[in-house]
């Protein structure tokens, strides 16, 4: 049975994508990482079968889900469903959370997987 | 599909138990609770089959995990295993997120099953 109580600060940050720098905690179900984004850093397109939750906490965020852009700023939220293509643009540095499930194993080590998935990956 | 972009602000605010007001996000494998909890509220003991990830934004919240006393503050993290045993008091208010894993079906619609889960839930 695992139970942690780190604070963020403490976590290790790795740069997972150009732009993209991230500190990341993996349960048994969830892997939560809270990214800081260098402005201008694009999002390739991508999808995965991870459910993915987007919590913008500060700067502006341009997600497009399937087809439908949406500008993220402080406290929005973009619920991506499994296998749902996505991309995004950091119009600003960004602070946003990634909630993802099941766990991102690739993001537990990067070795595993690919990082962003494809549109063809499950 | 489910895709949705709400802000926290937007969404109706539920009192769960005496002093737990909450904002909820349902996916399809996650729950997302953003809670304000005031001062000296305390959750009482009890269990689940979700995992949990406790993330403390302001003020200090109490919680004891599997008889092991936390101390929570802004920036910090408890992620609880499923089914494992825990507790909790707000030692001043508390602005708290929960993400649980799988969705907690008794927050979508509170006539559905218990609120808290108990110790023999699962």
């Amino acid at each position: 049975m695992e139970s942690r109580m780190p604070a963020w600060d403490d976590l290790e940050e790795r740069t997972i994508i150009a732009g993209f720098h991230g500190r990341f905690i993996h349960g048994q179900n969830v892997t939560l990482v809270k990214w800081h984004v260098d402005a201008g850093s694009p999002l390739p397109p991508h999808s995965h079968h991870h459910e993915q939750v987007v919590l913008v906490s500060a700067g502006e965020l341009e997600m497009v889900l399937e087809g439908e852009r949406h500008l993220l700023r402080a406290g929005d939220v973009l619920v991506i469903p499994p296998n749902a293509q996505h991309e995004g643009l950091a119009l600003t540095d960004v602070d946003v959370m990634d909630v993802f499930a099941p766990v991102r194993e690739d993001y537990r080590d990067p070795k595993k997987g690919t990082i962003l998935g494809s549109a063809g990956e499950d």
